[in-house]
């Protein structure tokens, strides 16, 4: 994506949502047929690949991501892997099903540096139950080189999104 | 602190970093004789409060932080609390030792909007050794109700921050 | 209780469980009014306090539990951990509701030995939902010290247990 | 085994301990050469391969590790976990280096009876650096389906077990 063009950002109607099922939703934001969402322009990272179980989000750490102690802040991290691991979960679900981040847990194994270059993000879905559902992710660079890694534990809502009261 | 006034964003150098305890290196931050780091300007938070063994955060959802399914992302909440818990402990160590942090856990207990208004992150050391430090976190609204929790696990280096290798 | 009297083991009929809330199930075991549960003659630990939102465990770590590097194996005080951290959660919901451990999270602060003496593991609830609760667990000796910590989800189940599929 | 046969249970001395690799020190307890672990006699479980980086237990849900709500204790998943997952780091170190676990993370997926048969706890090491490592594990039963999964992370001391202090 070209930095000069400004992407699509905005959230979805949540009718939108609950009409279609978790992979076309994803499907429809990679090909710009739907907006990014908002924390994706804030941290600059995007999805990229979407399959029934499996989403790659990546991103370019940056300066403007430090904390004070000279790294990428450990949330950068956090939120790339928290979004392709609950992505790999909505991605088994049909429409008009919701879900939402019960947990997650991630472990750092190497700093995050403006000079690490484009990341990504893959999740994958350990297990997929009625109404829990867990993945697991891993962030890495462009060598395969492992930077962090994470679970997450997801609810799976028998009443659409936004419906939950 | 006003929106028309930007705040010093930066990374103090880390021969500073190193040669301050880490009590004293969150208050310069607090007191802004020492830059908030860029993190928190991208997700709009700041440190509001240091002591001894606790640390608070504070900020504000905003749309411009939300996921494709119409909440703030989980990321947001993980990065405050990641900020609350890594700064309680790094307020429990000298100057001259830096650290890292290990792993997070953290729990979404009910969503965030760009209606919750202001949060706060409270992070509390739970168990301080001489390689390993753990903490807890809240993350509450003005009327103290819970929207995330979690810990952490930090690596105290009897080494100083940079040269870790 | 005596080491020379065997205790009351077993686990109590489903429509026991069922018909009693979880505060008035959890006291008639501490009260010798329904079975331990077998668990707790393997590991030797029993329930000693109950009330609303919070629940103690004491155990005496042996010989017997030890891991290969010369001290107890982590999973004694995960069981331990596990155990007042489900329970404090089962204290607060009505009879005819189920629930589930979903996840737990045990930080090993200090090795458990056989020189230890008795241990405490006190379970306090964090946030109560409709579907999802959370608590966290201490492990600490009579003179206060900790040895672990913990955090756990469990699945609030609006169908009896043992009525689940 | 057989169950009329008493393994041979016990603690190496700490000397045998540092003076063996983990790959050895862990196959010369599969083999019979050194004893097995007080705990796997406690729960029922035997440690029965071994490679660099990857162990497997094995064990059998029995009814003396109930829970009073009718299924196997989740210490039980937990300590077949935790050891499968510590031991996979345990055989990434040269002799002369101790370790200790800092945390586990478990997810319970189905519940564990007394009628689920053999079980088969695998970990993985994900990331083993200087002073940590971190490895994953899966709870299986002869045809695959999966109950419980987890993480963990291992401090690595440059010290010998036992000399930590």
């Amino acid at each position: 994506m070209s930095e000069q063009e400004e992407p699509w950002v905005g959230v979805a109607p949540v009718e939108t949502l609950n009409e279609m099922s978790g992979l076309d939703f994803l499907r429809a934001i990679v090909e710009g047929r739907l907006p990014r969402p908002p924390i994706s322009r804030a941290l600059r990272f995007h999805i990229t690949e979407v399959e029934e179980g499996r989403v790659v989000f990546t991103g370019e750490p940056h300066f403007d991501f430090y904390n004070p102690i000279g790294s990428v802040h450990g949330g950068y991290a956090a939120t790339l892997l928290d979004s392709c691991m609950a992505c790999a979960v909505q991605t088994t679900q049909p429409a008009g099903r919701g879900y939402t981040t019960v947990e997650i847990k991630i472990n750092f194994v190497r700093p995050l540096t403006e000079t690490t270059g484009e990341v990504l993000a893959e999740g994958r879905i350990i297990h997929v139950g009625r109404t829990l559902a867990t993945a697991e992710g891993r962030l890495t660079d462009r060598a395969g080189r492992l930077y962090a890694h994470g679970t997450t534990t997801c609810a799976i809502l028998a009443v659409p999104n936004g419906s939950r009261g």
